[in-house]
């Protein structure tokens, strides 16, 4: 069974929510998910789309993905891959398909310019922080991320003069 | 002396990446900065920008800047946007520079329909800190950045099939 990591479609909307919602109950957040198909399409393949898929397929049935956009470094002045989501159902895991997606984004990294490729990983994820660490991927352990959100955004944004 | 921020422009390249020196300096990284004054502009105006600047002035003299970026929550469906990268110079430090910056990335950031702002901190940065929680933002404690560069991207890419 060929295992083939392709580049997401419009027609691939619905799968890709449905992905992203296991990956949502594997990281132990299954209520996290508000994300709709029409904005998934949005992003994926609006006008002005700000993110690109991958699908990763076993003999044409579905079996992982990936979700990715660029940053960018004012240190390197150029662009980055960041991955935002990277998933592979449990029933193929242990086959390459992770392997096979990064690989697949490293190349994109690559043909974009782009200096580097980061992505975030739970910290109780060791397996998964295993094998990035035998692909050569560095933990960026002395900073931590900030997010504001919700009505705290909200406040700050309402207080611009 | 009126403190203003607005959008960089074109002809603050120079000064950006002045500022973007200090910034690194003060990161402890000195040496880090690699980026020109051609891939700044490409970066920030050209016809893929994939940044974008605010400046700080005051009484025309620039204090201060922000870089920043849209980056996409699958989970949330829609953009967000990430500050790359924020500097206020020591002899104005206390005078609610960074503060504004903030307040008007807050504003970008609700304008564009982001569920979230987030950036990176560096963790002996605890002013830093301290003033980041007084505005509500959260540290994503339980994730870590992985980064994968430099030759490491480069053999990861090479094996694509």
């Amino acid at each position: 069974m060929p295992l083939v990591v392709r580049a997401a479609v419009p027609a691939d909307v619905p799968i890709i929510l449905t992905l992203v919602r296991e990956l949502a109950k594997y990281e132990r957040e299954p209520n996290a998910v508000v994300a709709t198909e029409a904005l998934v399409h949005d992003a994926l393949f609006g006008d002005s789309n700000v993110a690109y898929g991958l699908i990763a397929e076993d003999d044409g049935a579905p079996v992982g993905f990936a979700i990715y956009f660029f940053n960018f470094s004012t240190w390197l002045g150029r662009r980055g891959l960041y991955l935002e989501d990277l998933y592979v159902r449990p029933e193929v895991r242990g086959r390459g398909v992770g392997k096979l997606l990064l690989r697949r984004l490293a190349a994109i990294a690559i043909q974009h310019g782009c200096g580097r490729m980061e992505w975030a990983v739970l910290d109780w994820n060791q397996p998964a922080i295993g094998f990035y660490k035998t692909l050569g991927a560095v933990p960026m352990d002395d900073w931590t991320t900030f997010r504001l959100t919700g009505p705290a955004l909200q406040d700050l944004a309402a207080t611009t003069p």
